[in-house]
């Protein structure tokens, strides 16, 4: 008696969840320290210091009434205050608090600017491949996601095929820049294209289209790369922010939406946004997670380890003979896969005890993703595991 | 840009958090101890110290990747379990962690349940006068919300209109016990009669009906009242909890919904819940916040508190004249209106510095509510206001 809707999409479900799972089961019967678990983002970088000791200074120095009470919906305003002036400080830009809205991760601000802009069978296009919980949000809302495929040797937008991907029903555009799942940057060429097309596309049909920069992973990007600020390219840009790779605290839940006030309709897509806060249920991003960041706004995970990750794990599968996309930023590399069926692949890694991800999930079949946020070590051990598996297919 | 249904929605609505930050503006002009702001539920309670003392213990002993990881979309087992065996002593019941999902709060559990639940045009019955958002919850994921008029002298559920309200697209019943916005505590014999229409009513339609006991207030009830704990009487009950109000930290948003393998499609409505958490974009509730529960699942604010100012306001008030229900629970006092129109007289009843909700906003037209989680000074200060505001209705 769950929804007919719902029904139906757990019954075509690939839940990468279940795979991490599988995971943590086969760990406890082979022993962790042999299992190759590249299933999911779990962060496994320790979070700065400075998350727990300000955690413990605000919990001896706030009131614990105030500290715990309902903020505004849209959050504390001294922490809007302090993104905002974060925000313009990095990236050279005008916000001010009331266009900081707090939420529960970027997961949430997704809902939340899904609930803001879509009536029933309004369109949401996305860069193909894509963190595959975009197509729940948009679907929970009964709107409809239209994926663009990336060009599938760089895995940068392709023009065209973005092009083709509107219609007038077209309301927003989810970008993931660095990108889950394909650890790709997209570059300012990329990026001036997107902003030309979209532009266009506004004229055309005589209203605003929203690019919803969703870049959790904006700080793990590698060599030195500079991961172009959307809003600089694009006006209608609102972004989407988390902590939670940033400070390794997913499982804390905060983040935000930015808009600057030359967003078109900004004060209608602030009171838009503050409603559906309460009607999706959020009531607000919980309380002391937004007050750490008063101090913590600044701070990072060595981002280093991740890098190192990287390198070993890229140089070590192309050594293997293996065709992985280059990955510049997140954690994720893009393998290609060594059968057509991805999921097929995926089982016979299993059989070497590595997960993987298939890229069907994604919208990218003839791919796997591999999570590299997992201690050098797992990385290490896993090569010659990879070996055995490209091994089996030069048979 | 924002979508036609939100606007709509926004145009209709009364924010009672307007008018509660409206209070918060005339008190910086006049002072605060000369605004009487009975309008929102934020309680005023001190958190009990062990809110504060766990919090930091946690962040002393558990090792932090974890802590702050992600945990299961459903929460923490160990907390789960913490949880299955509070409810099981308590009500002698028979959850085992399976059945217990942490959320992020009621608000959370229910805007999850209708996702669970409802299709396009599915119908939710609720208990008027009932907590204003409910109806953005239901209307959110296009169901439509169905308000059932309580006997509107002792604010009960009157079985007939109960029992006229359902059509066979009924999915849910919504129940908040105590009550917000009227303070009434539901009887062991409404409930009973509640059940028995449902049980009726399931028959007719052939398919369950989930009754889902929303009840953050359950610890709120005075004079040594009992709440009765609906899965005793309706085998279909699901419960939403908050941990809002009994420990004082609506800010931080944690709570659970429970559910025992005696209710309906229990495997699916797990998976559903599992899959609506992270389609909603919520992930999971807070990780710090669900673990303090290891320690404060048997804590509660010093409820005398509030039963102190409930006396004293139902008192004053009688005497000057008001006509109010006796409150049993929660933190609200539900009022006549002196004229028909509710926000008239709320406006009217500003001229003297009081601020309360119409009871319109609440499906209660002719009422005002009052809540009274309020400093107890305020509501003595309050009196001779409400008699001048009393008076002029005489002339």
């Amino acid at each position: 008696m769950i929804s007919k809707r719902l029904r139906a999409s757990l019954d075509g479900a690939v839940c990468i969840r279940d795979i991490f799972e599988e995971g943590k089961k086969l760990a406890a019967i082979y022993g962790k320290e042999n299992i190759f678990n590249f299933s999911i983002g779990n962060p496994n970088v320790e979070p700065p210091a400075i998350v727990n000791e300000t955690m413990k200074e605000v919990l001896d120095t706030e009131e614990p009434l105030t500290l715990h009470g309902y903020p505004a919906n849209v959050g504390h305003p001294d922490v809007r205050r302090c993104v905002a002036g974060h925000l313009n400080k990095k990236f050279g830009m005008h916000y001010d608090e009331n266009g900081i809205i707090m939420t529960s991760g970027a997961a949430s601000a997704l809902s939340i600017l899904c609930n803001t802009f879509l009536d029933i069978d309004d369109e949401v296009i996305t860069f193909a491949p894509y963190f595959w919980e975009y197509k729940s949000y948009v679907e929970t809302l009964y709107g409809k996601l239209v994926p663009a495929l990336c060009d599938q040797k760089t895995l940068q937008p392709d023009p065209e095929t973005f092009e083709a991907a509107f219609t007038p029903k077209t309301r927003m555009v989810f970008i993931n820049n660095p990108n889950n799942p394909t650890g790709a940057v997209y570059t300012e060429e990329s990026i001036k294209k997107v902003a030309e097309i979209m532009e266009r596309k506004q004229k055309e049909y005589g209203h605003p289209i929203y690019l919803i920069s969703d870049e959790p992973y904006r700080l793990l990007a590698y060599g030195g790369l500079e991961v172009p600020y959307l809003p600089l390219y694009y006006k209608n840009t609102i972004v989407v922010y988390s902590y939670s790779k940033t400070l390794s605290i997913p499982g804390e839940r905060v983040g935000y939406i930015a808009l600057s006030d030359d967003v078109a309709d900004y004060q209608d897509i602030i009171a838009g946004i503050t409603a559906s806060i309460r009607y999706l249920g959020y009531v607000n991003a919980p309380s002391l997670q937004q007050k750490i960041l008063l101090k913590c706004v600044d701070a990072s995970v060595d981002v280093s380890i991740y890098e190192k990750n990287r390198d070993l794990l890229y140089h070590s599968l192309t050594d293997i003979g293996y065709d992985c996309i280059h990955p510049d930023g997140a954690f994720y590399l893009f393998m290609r896969s060594l059968e057509p069926d991805d999921f097929e692949f995926c089982q016979k890694a299993k059989e070497e005890r590595i997960l993987m991800a298939p890229g069907t999930a994604f919208s990218g079949p003839g791919f796997v993703r591999i999570s590299y946020c997992v201690p050098y070590e797992v990385v290490e051990r896993s090569i010659p595991a990879f070996k055995r598996l490209y091994d089996k297919y030069q048979k």
